[in-house]
């Protein structure tokens, strides 16, 4: 069997679960009855290679081929949650890709010299409890295990109730120093969320891109307040309208955006009283924003913050922003990135993300940390319609398990 | 006593019922516990001034001073129901000043030579099962007791059984022609739902106005469909947000109805999948339109919904326009408005409203019908910011008065 056929076979395994037939698009909420297939199904495959399986105390899943204290483990590995409706690839393409690679260095006769982890971390979209990379961050100690217990689902399930279901007790959720030590370096194979790979010439040439690093990036909650009022009646210069500005807020956004080379987005808006007949009193609307670099940023969000405000005025409404949160630049490790680019014969590009990573967690605490990504001709994500071809998926297995091999052979 | 401190003796009775203490607004759903509050006040009112109480079919409310099959009657009145959250006006004036009219009536020793009576409309913000005006609407048979059983409220109570545990008979819901004849004209009192009134030069001058008519209005639906994506990795110009499209259509809304002279209002927004990360796939945006006539209402909407095709065009959006409602234009009855404006002394404004009322209802099936509006300084309606002064409405209490008697004394 090649490469790709063995990339089908085992990718075919996990197309049913969690998939909405209507849509195609896929539900793994953390600790879901999907996700526990998924749980299973991996553990299974560890086990029918003979790795050593575990799920340490946050819920990330490990399966060791060598002994984890041995020193300076070579860990891959992504996640198997999704965000609700989102791709097949986003997250489990790093975990197929990982176990398939060491398929390809045991046929190979490799021998490493250190201990290699496959690794599926626990909650990485925030999904189901609204923290993204939760079981990387609680690994790291960046969210602490009390934090993470206060937190609750959409469903008013707390995390706590949720992983001790799951088999976890919550007491133990918090930072593995240890655990963490053991890594001597992590490299996390995903799909690639943009064109950058598809739109590069000469596209026919490897179809992987290594990571520099991802993009500072952060939300704000904007609200916009007005004046409730009666939407047949009410004269159009007696209004105070805060749809209005909100309105020209989000083109405020995507046209500075688009200037500043940078991503901003408003994808969620909530609107009070939300009624067809009424003028609103209050529209809510989160902004997204990120940039290749925290100045660009930073003058991105006061910028629109400015044309709102400017614009508030002009409605007889007010706007006020609040930083929900701020994810700052992380920049991998450059040795480690350069090694990639040279196991992977060294024409392969170099490509910053504005997405956030397990990857990006780890390196910022201190991890020796590399990305490997698969070109996705689609350039969509977090939707049925992200894909890649069987092809380029088993590129990457093949170049995942050249990178593994250099790592933990040397 | 004066017809002021009569007016806030009476008006200060309702004022806790259904009130919500954080927000001052009123909850007032209809065949809910505050609305039958005030059903038992307005049946105490009527029998306490020895006025003959019934309850229609549709849940209409009615209270006669003499026969009312003698002919021609004289009727007066509006509704005990309020928007969620509305202000204590709408509505509930046009009751107590038709009860405060008929105090008046009497002490001047007047004695009409054809019955009175008031009637109280039965859900007329459509704020419970979402058609407005149904007690009028069913009792002229625009909408069929048919069609009333099967509507539903948000808690998915059946109109029919809610009906029913008001004691009501479900299947005699619908058309009551008999009823409709005994009526020789119709006045309704209502609070202005805009500034006309104050905004007069000399409005010290008597703070009410004369209806002319309602203008029409109607509900369209705008459906913005892009293509969902990732916030974060995604580059702008790989976008279809139909955020930013909606965004568009709303300052283009907002704009071209100022141009008109017209009112256009997008006060309700649903987004998905609405994730603060995801460019969304789908925006729906609701258009509230009026016009003081129809082919500037028709006008105005082709005009937004081809800057929103134009805008789609440009975005990689696709946008869909779907008429929810349409109300055409209602005329009340000219002589009868004239009248009204010589019985008030002939210095009294003649205003159009873009607002729905059951007097539009009843002008719709033939019925003579005229409305009075009391000035509100504020110009705010559906809200608790809605407001009269006590001098206004014991003035509108004296106005409606003198309209009774020269309607029923001729």
């Amino acid at each position: 069997m090649s490469t790709v056929e063995r990339f089908v076979s085992l990718w075919s395994q996990l197309q049913p679960i969690g998939r909405d037939p209507a849509t195609g698009g896929y539900l793994r909420y953390t600790w879901s009855r999907p996700y526990f297939a998924l749980r299973d199904w991996f553990q299974d495959q560890a086990r029918e290679r003979s790795l050593d399986v575990e799920t340490d105390a946050n819920g990330n899943l490990w399966a060791w081929w060598g002994d984890p204290h041995a020193g300076e483990a070579v860990v891959t590995g992504s996640h198997l949650d999704s965000v609700p409706y989102g791709g097949a690839y986003d997250g489990p393409l790093g975990i197929v890709s990982a176990l398939l690679a060491v398929d390809v260095l045991r046929w190979r006769g490799v021998t490493p010299e250190r201990p290699i982890g496959i690794v599926a971390f626990a909650e990485e979209e925030g999904a189901r409890f609204g923290v993204a990379c939760l079981g990387s961050r609680l690994l790291t100690g960046e969210l602490t295990g009390e934090r993470a217990r206060a937190l609750v689902d959409s469903d008013g399930v707390p995390l706590a109730r949720a992983a001790a279901e799951a088999g976890l007790d919550p007491s133990r959720l918090g930072p593995d120093k240890a655990r963490l030590a053991l890594i001597g370096a992590f490299v996390e194979l995903h799909i690639e969320q943009g064109r950058l790979l598809s739109n590069r010439a000469g596209g026919e040439a490897l179809p992987l891109g290594v990571g520099s690093g991802t993009w500072p990036h952060g939300r704000w909650r904007l609200e916009f307040t007005g004046e409730a009022n009666h939407a047949g009646t009410t004269l159009m210069p007696d209004r105070h309208d805060p749809m209005v500005t909100c309105a020209y807020t989000v083109l405020a956004a995507n046209k500075q955006a688009r200037l500043a080379g940078a991503n901003a987005t408003v994808g969620r808006v909530a609107v009070a009283p939300n009624a067809t007949n009424a003028v609103p009193e209050r529209v809510t609307a989160w902004l997204d924003a990120r940039a290749a670099d925290q100045s660009t940023l930073d003058d991105l969000v006061e910028t629109v913050v400015r044309h709102a405000t400017r614009r508030a005025a002009r409605d007889g409404t007010t706007v006020s922003a609040t930083t929900e949160s701020i994810s700052p630049e992380v920049r991998f490790d450059e040795k480690l990135r350069d090694r990639l680019v040279t196991a992977l014969g060294g024409d392969v590009p170099v490509i910053g993300t504005g997405a956030g990573h397990d990857a990006a967690v780890l390196a910022g605490a201190a991890v020796a940390t590399a990305m490997l990504f698969v070109r996705n001709p689609s350039g969509v994500s977090h939707s049925p319609a992200e894909q890649a071809t069987d092809a380029d998926c088993a590129a990457g297995v093949e170049g995942l398990a050249r990178v593994l091999a250099d790592l933990a052979c040397r």
